[in-house]
């Protein structure tokens, strides 16, 4: 049982992390998980939604969306369709919601904090690669707003947050699937973890055949190591 | 610590599964988990989706959605919103793939069924009653083409389905919340599980605290035997 | 001649009018005429729209929605399709005119209240059914309101209103068509009618063959005489 | 008691009706009732809708439409607004009604007729002017394909219709409203009739007040003799 | 070489300017240059958007749309597609640029002029036809808010406005192309000229064949001259 | 008077063509004029539309795009508004119009060619980045349809496009603008161009003033030297 490229079971892609990748945004970073490559841009604006407004809190929202030829074969724009697909949506409540759990919305302020994630290319784990390099925009961002004197003490990043999926292909678990695997895996699970190594979302899926308690628990096992490196790889792109 | 209707932290709520409420469907339940209630309807069509003509495979979809006052205050519609939000899309292809893992498509034929689960009233719970109940319109839809002799052997249905949600309030772990409960989870999370008690969909979200290992796997034990429960009522009712 | 289920030409299905059928609507009722069953709900919400501040006068519309398969066949839901038909535009308009028809809108005040139409299943008849129904949760909303101290005297209902379809079958005018009869009728009339028997509605059409002076004249007999037995059940489940 | 242009109360407003208003419609025609004028043509095309396709029978069917200046302040075009509003889409659904009665779909054959009815002016009555002026337009695309040879006999056309509004203001009963009295009407119906005198539609709302079987009676007959009138100004403009 | 209608090669179609075609609007004008007829109405309101409010500065816009049958055979309205097309778009957008260069917007004050350009019949250069026609609208809208005394001296007029097509046919530059000319156009340019000969829009688009600098300075020549001679059939019509 | 970034009045800003830059496209481009990044990417399909089918003519479409965070502030995305703009509309149609115009539809064979332009950051001249982009993309999407045997002789590329903006600004005509010039700018000019010099479209703008003949001749004679610096630039990276 070898994988595609070769790489052991518990083993992550090469993963680069590029910050400052778009020039106008207050905090961006394209993150490659090997093949996989996604543009993560923070925009900075005061004030809230109306709904949230005189709470004293924060907020942070994110958009996940795929260039058309991020994919082997081209995928019409959700523009052009005139409607946003519900794929498209629930990965871009996840993100949104593993971000806010890395953030302190009370000392944000009445800051809004918007994180657009482009699929610029798609080989597999597109989420989590999306919401690993999240983070990072996020933290320039929150740092972008620290050197305006816009935020009083104390820092609002009070997690880092960083995602991989992992899967069950022919009984064996392995972690951060490429796409081909991906296609051929049993079970499906994404997992966003913070820095400390505890769970902000796990979601796993059986494609097919159920999975056993006991396969459920490899793969955690495996998606902790993994998002204990991409932590690191945070930090040494952030320091 | 007490819940809100005294029930005991391991207990589901009075569970009712009311067989063929709606007498044109080819199979229908109305499901209550306490006061949520859910009107599951399985249709069946012959023929399946262009991209899947000629692959002898049929299809089960779901669709979810809320009567505008199955809430505490009143909900837009989303036909009067002119678009699906992202929270119904997610649950209609959670029930989807969920339903999906309950049957061997290759044995339902060239057959397509889509299932309606419409929120009538909702107390927290509605997406793992909804899966809990489509299952028994999906039942007896398949009985349906069966006494039609619309399908050769062997029997489509291969797994029983049921759900339950499960979270940590106060840092106790508790089956089956309310809505009470539910807006005051750390943790809150969805299980589905097949009538073996293997995994289908495990969906854990941490609600402004992260969470740990034993928490995560505290929940799964409870929602383990929540569902072997649940297995029991759609067997008695399908009886 | 003889209608399908044996009824005269004059007489009603037999009618059920169950109230308080959601939990959480300010007003709620279950309208059945035979197998057509209609969940009505009244929402009342402070205020009034933009475009009306400031008159004094209150507010009252109606939504009326088919689940996907109140029918024989599965219909698409209008959220999916992402527009509303004409017809549901039309039915609608014509349940929030004849609710408005009951009701003093400045003793209502400066309040709204919404009639959400729900056909859970439709055997013909469906929107003079809702309109029927929604008379009644309408009533339980505004005792609600009074009981709220929300409104000073006098009484905002100042009519009740029921509704009922009549047509022209092989020649024969009849009262209350179920689909069978509708389909099959040359001639299809709505009548919405006060308490008092004055009308607020009247909508005839021709299906194919034009209709006489005298043909309508018998429709609306039938249909006065329908209505009053319609508002003495409406005033029998609100006592 | 004296109308604002000075009428009688069972008098028509001046009307012109000018064909072929538009020269590449197969017919057309600008209907004026007074101030109101509406744009009417009929647009040719073999073949029907693909769920009507072998069965033998052509297709009519209309669409109403305001330019946004007709008013006495401008509306908003549909087309902006990215939908159709309920009142267009009940009007629309009325005119192809109405003139689906005129015409005998089997001597059609498998063409299909649609009729664009733009309303340039609105001084009220601009549904019954489109119904009035789209039978000429109809009546003329009838005559395009027979001159073509495309319809074996018989005529297809078996009725000719016409509308009119009729309404009760302070009390008296008054034939084709003009805006500023449709606005104050306690009562306003819409009757289209065949040449020969008997109904296809009628669709009366008491606007606040409810109305008495009495002034039903002599809004018809108000309506049929305006109805009466307007048929011969049919006939003559199509001589 | 002769053109479908025999004009020479720099010669206009007869053009008429109707002004006050449609009551109610502020400013209104059809325009026909030969068979292509477009009703431009002008509404003014008082305020300007909300992004411009406090600025001093008033607000011109344009919509352009086509009637169903203006063609020669129908086009699918816009407002049932659910969308603007990007033909339409782009014309809407040229016509309220052109006629914003015809108006000094600090003279106007805060105050919005909206002008609907509808194509009665299209028959080539609807687009500048409209642009002509609209700047007639433009001129008597801004006369009645004069006459009104809402505008302070100076005023607001600062140019006239009028636009026509060239294009090249079989090698041959020719003047206000015809519907049967501009398909066959090698090259196609719309040009948006003021009274005093300065340009305010040059737009020229290869057809299939790019062309050469001395064909571009013909069809400039063509077009001012035809502009000039639009612009004193304005100043006649506005007289 | 100098430039923001001190160029000459005539002179470009650094542009790089970067080739493949998505792994997956059959051609693929990120072009740089200065800070303005746009990625193009070009998709083969075999086949044509509908309409343009058993024509033995390909097909050759373009759509452009902004991502959120290219811009100073951020724009809201076209899909989550539901609707695509114009503006965005209007440079779709123009990059398409361009990039036919360098391609023999017919040598082609019915083949699709989809180019899809994602501006990545834009500092002005996006549309023209983007036409000029587009073409070396497209121009690898050929060689890669003539690498798989899948077009006859002769080669469909029968031009090299390139486009450049140009503008008066203080009085001065300059090549090439930077947003910060492109606001300030008088006259404002999109200029498509084909190897040999001639002209594909051209489409200028006044901004606030009118523009003189001789400041069009005068921006023309700048766009062609720039666009033929291009030219030898698509040639060189073609190479």
């Amino acid at each position: 049982m070898t994988r595609p490229d070769g790489r052991a079971a518990d083993q992550l892609r090469p993963i680069t992390i590029t910050r400052n990748w778009q020039a106008y945004a207050e905090g961006s970073a394209l993150i490659e998980f090997g093949e996989t490559k996604v543009l993560c841009a923070a925009s900075v604006t005061q004030g809230v939604p109306r709904w949230r407004k005189g709470s004293g809190l924060g907020w942070v929202t994110a958009e996940y969306s795929m260039l058309p030829r991020a994919t082997l074969t081209r995928n019409d724009r959700e523009s052009v369709r005139g409607k946003i697909g519900g794929r498209t949506h629930e990965i871009s409540r996840l993100i949104g919601r593993s971000l806010r759990a890395s953030i302190d919305l009370a000392a944000l302020g009445e800051n809004s904090i918007a994180i657009d994630c482009d699929v610029i290319q798609a080989d597999g784990g597109t989420r989590t690669a999306a919401i690993t390099g999240a983070y990072v925009a996020l933290a320039d961002a929150v740092s972008w707003l620290q050197s305006k004197g816009a935020l009083a003490k104390p820092d609002p990043l009070i997690n880092s947050v960083a995602a991989v999926s992992v899967g069950v292909i022919d009984g064996e678990p392995r972690l951060d699937l490429m796409y081909e695997e991906d296609v051929r895996a049993e079970t499906d699970m994404n997992v966003v973890v913070t820095g400390q190594g505890e769970f902000i979302e796990v979601q796993g899926t059986a494609e097919g055949v159920p999975f056993r308690r006991d396969e459920l628990d490899a793969l955690l096992d495996l998606a902790l190591a993994g998002c204990a490196d991409l932590t690191s790889l945070q930090h040494k792109a952030l320091a």
